[in-house]
């Protein structure tokens, strides 16, 4: 397993994303303030990951905290829950996980818990977060295998793998899942610009699972695709509307698009926590603008000539009707979104 | 005007584009081996300014000849005419200038013309090259302003520009058309991994010429697209088959089928170097791959894991129903273009 972000007593740590795969550096967190830069700088990165990360970031913010009443400590509770929820706007899991930790801690005051018990409480939920993660990329990646031929070249963005999740990933947890059932596959990843997530990330994860893996330039996917060279494309995400409409890093659309044009089904894959049915369509999906310097510059040297304006939205949204199949922890959901993930909660709650 | 490429006597003069835009070197070249190596190495890139260097470094190459009699020099010329042709395959401008020298040698010899005629000859047909491939942009340029929108956001690919051609340029010709004749164009430029031809370049261009332009990761323009942020799509070309397939910088034939996808003309803007009436369809160009360390690496810092795998195609054919129209010197050119290219030169030869 790797180690993307792990509980040490008062300390979460995580794998510097930033610095993978030249360095292996770890990041030390002993404040829920901390946890929270870490989520903004993209030490830690991928929905799934940064809603363990803030739910971690809470459970230890609050175990430090020196409240010695309840309503003290859920003063500060609420405090770093806005914190936390302020990091990145894109991710629904980073809310779904700040929604579980409130929860949990409402829960403990309405029985009257005192703060040590509340802290513990805090604590175990945080682990439970972490953990079912693992749980359902794993049940993802065996659902997500099925849809995947028994010789297959699969294309992914980005990094839905390990390092994007607790655990063995989600786009990448089909990949190895299809692996573990003894299909033959080789991987293209799109290096992802502007962080390079499929290039540094994608490819170190694969490369150690011994996973057959070429990184190509996010423009080279459509000649590919033209030359019959690729067979499915599966992405992660990191906010599924009620409809299916799926944000995930940008350049997801357009490898959509091109999936389309080449009649290449395009799954995503994502635990039921990356599902938000309360925003209703892809269009209210608030989209993260990040620095222009991660566009302008890249390890320390400038790209682009002093004074030209960039862009640099950090995700896009894919229409529902480009999706052949949302894989998740539950089973393989289809279209019309609108039911079928409604159905998918339901089914959860049984 | 840019100093893509000059002649200084015995020397052949350019910007290294490979330094641009923070460094502003010259190259200076007094073989036709340092030409030859300038434009494999992309000292020089983009199809018509490859084509000018080659003439350039023939006619510097036979002008330090030691050769006394016509035969000798005649066996050094084609022994360095294939130098030249081996530099790089697919720009077809390359071969176009290659023969038009050959022609021009060919024509002297037929006349019984001394070394020194020949040399001369030689001269003045690389400065004809350099001097119509300017001309032939400037005619393009006006003919393609007229397909732009009085108010048009512009996408552009890799660098079509000043710098891909003795001047002026194809792609940011017709922009440079288009802001001549007074309408309002905003640029936007896709980054062009991996050697950033738009970032680097297209952008240094445009803004010494004060045109707005904003630089994109590759993967952006769909997402723009799909929010109405982009009016019509202008690319260069490396080679226009003569049913109007069109090799161009890897990642065109994305842009091209994301514009159909939003219903956004796409037009190809090349001089008739660039079109070549022997490759009958797309299929038959061949597409060099380029050294795996682009894709590695950028400015000295490793981006890939050691041991990952990685593709560099250099270019991708768009096919030609997805073109809306071909903008040349000669006008702009419509589907079916089997009929309508072969017209045009028809046309030019007149």
């Amino acid at each position: 397993m790797l180690p993307t972000i792990a509980r040490e007593s008062h300390v979460v740590v995580m794998v510097d994303q930033r610095k993978l795969p030249t360095k292996e550096v770890y990041v030390r967190c002993s404040t829920a303030a901390e946890v929270a830069r870490a989520i903004k700088t993209m030490v830690i990165r991928g929905a799934p990951a940064i809603g363990v990360a803030a739910a971690m970031g809470l459970a230890i913010g609050i175990r430090g905290s020196k409240a010695t009443g309840t309503q003290k400590l859920a003063a500060e509770f609420y405090k770093l829950c806005e914190l936390m929820a302020s990091t990145r706007p894109t991710a629904v899991n980073l809310f779904w996980a700040i929604d579980r930790m409130k929860r949990s801690f409402a829960a403990g005051v309405e029985v009257g818990e005192s703060v040590d018990q509340l802290k513990d409480r805090l604590d175990l939920e945080a682990a439970r977060i972490h953990d079912e993660d693992v749980a359902s990329c794993r049940a993802l990646g065996a659902f997500g295998a099925c849809v995947v031929p028994r010789e297959a070249r699969i294309l992914t963005h980005c990094n839905a793998g390990a390092l994007a999740t607790a655990g063995y990933g989600t786009a990448l947890g089909v990949i190895r899942g299809a692996v573990e059932a003894g299909k033959q596959v080789t991987v293209l990843a799109d290096e992802t610009r502007p962080f390079l997530q499929g290039a540094r990330l994608t490819a170190w994860e694969l490369l150690r699972d011994g996973i057959e893996t070429t990184v190509i330039t996010d423009n080279m996917a459509g000649a590919l695709m033209r030359q019959g060279l690729i067979d499915l494309v599966v992405v992660g995400a990191d906010r599924i509307a009620a409809n299916g409409d799926t944000a995930n890093k940008i350049g997801t659309y357009t490898v959509a698009v091109l999936a389309r044009e080449h009649q290449i089904p395009f799954y995503v894959a994502a635990p039921l926590s990356t599902i938000d049915l309360r925003t209703p369509d892809g269009s209210k999906i608030p989209i993260e603008e990040r620095s222009p310097k991660e566009v302008t510059h890249l390890a320390g040297t400038r790209l682009t000539p002093a004074g030209a304006q960039v862009r640099n939205p950090a995700f896009d949204v894919t229409p529902n009707h480009l999706i052949a199949g949302i894989i998740t922890e539950r089973g393989v959901f289809r279209a019309p979104y609108l039911e079928s993930l409604k159905a998918a909660f339901e089914l959860a709650e049984v």
